[in-house]
């Protein structure tokens, strides 16, 4: 019954999280199942386009029954590969860098951070949680033969794309860019940037037109 | 020449910060005009839609000319109150709520960072750049008078809802939450949250599926 999701667009594939988080919630307030018209209220998407978006994937609801809580959960769980686990380094130990190392969360999910690597030598030597910090120096030779899947940038935006450079070449399969610069990759690399001055910058133009 | 906003949709809203962030990347290039199609292709958005996008805020391109590059940049700058100033706190002075508050550029577009608040008695006295880390028992009297405008929640999961409540008591009229919870807010307080999970997940996605 599952469809080929090769040809799913971006657009449904990025909304994928947020099912995620709300039937999350849902399964700890112990709801077991919810029509597509509630989880419309909740999330903000109309029924038509959460029944189109979950269709992509083959059907998961039941006519007059609506989606099983848990089951959604999982499935879309496995649809975004979070049933997986992922060798993750991050590059800058800086307090970014040591936020997301921190937050145990990514752990849970299968995103296993193996080491922070920093230039600052204050910062080796470092133990963040469990995971070290090392020599940036040491990049090369810590991640041979070690299958990283994730490099995670976390310095600032003059060092980015050298760091990039150098995890492409490891190679790593995906990186998370945190720097503020728009750094450029191979095709063959996942990339994602998060940019968090978008949600600040909206969060201004809602109080200016508010007023 | 200029449109009423209000009804703009937030789909379009969210495009703008994505519209600014490549306009600023030209203009480092010294590009001076663009057509829809160019931008198009560097934005990933067809040019029918950026077409559509800009003309929710009137008509800034011209026919065969294309848009200013400056000019359209400094419209959103506009469209999105980047010109107006905005009092800002952060609750929670860890690596999270330092890395923001070391952020010099949310400085730069008006979001002036004047304390960060804190529990852990071991942070209260540092100083972010020229911030101050305040005890959080001084926030009520710290803030009075000040108008305050923006809350950001860098504190754990546990203490989000009630950080949120004082907040929303100050009163503040915008909280950017970083802490994966979902918090409750009256209608009137402008929310946003940053899920950094939602684009880890898109990591997962893709390499799921490339391979």
């Amino acid at each position: 019954m599952k469809k080929e999701v090769k040809d799913v667009s971006m657009a449904v594939i990025r909304r994928l999280p947020k099912y995620h988080r709300l039937l999350k919630e849902l399964m700890e307030k112990d709801v077991t199942r919810i029509s597509s018209k509630e989880l419309s209220t909740m999330i903000g998407f109309t029924a038509s386009q959460i029944r189109q978006d979950l269709n992509c994937f083959g059907g998961f609801g039941q006519q007059g029954y609506g989606y099983d809580v848990g089951e959604l959960y999982n499935e879309i769980s496995r649809i975004l590969g979070l049933t997986s686990h992922y060798n993750t380094i991050i590059i800058g130990a800086g307090n970014l860098g040591q936020a997301i190392a921190n937050y145990s969360n990514f752990e849970k999910k299968g995103f296993h951070i193996m080491a922070l690597f920093e230039k600052n030598p204050r910062l080796v030597g470092l133990q963040i949680r469990d995971i070290p910090v090392l020599d940036v120096d040491e990049l090369g030779s810590y991640c041979e033969g070690k299958n990283i899947e994730i490099g995670v940038i976390c310095t600032n935006k003059e060092s980015a794309q050298d760091v990039a450079d150098v995890l492409v070449n490891l190679p790593v399969k995906a990186i998370w860019n945190f720097a503020p610069a728009d750094i450029i990759v191979p095709d063959s690399i996942v990339l994602e940037n998060v940019h968090l001055s978008d949600s600040l910058y909206i969060i201004s133009y809602l109080l200016k037109n508010q007023e």
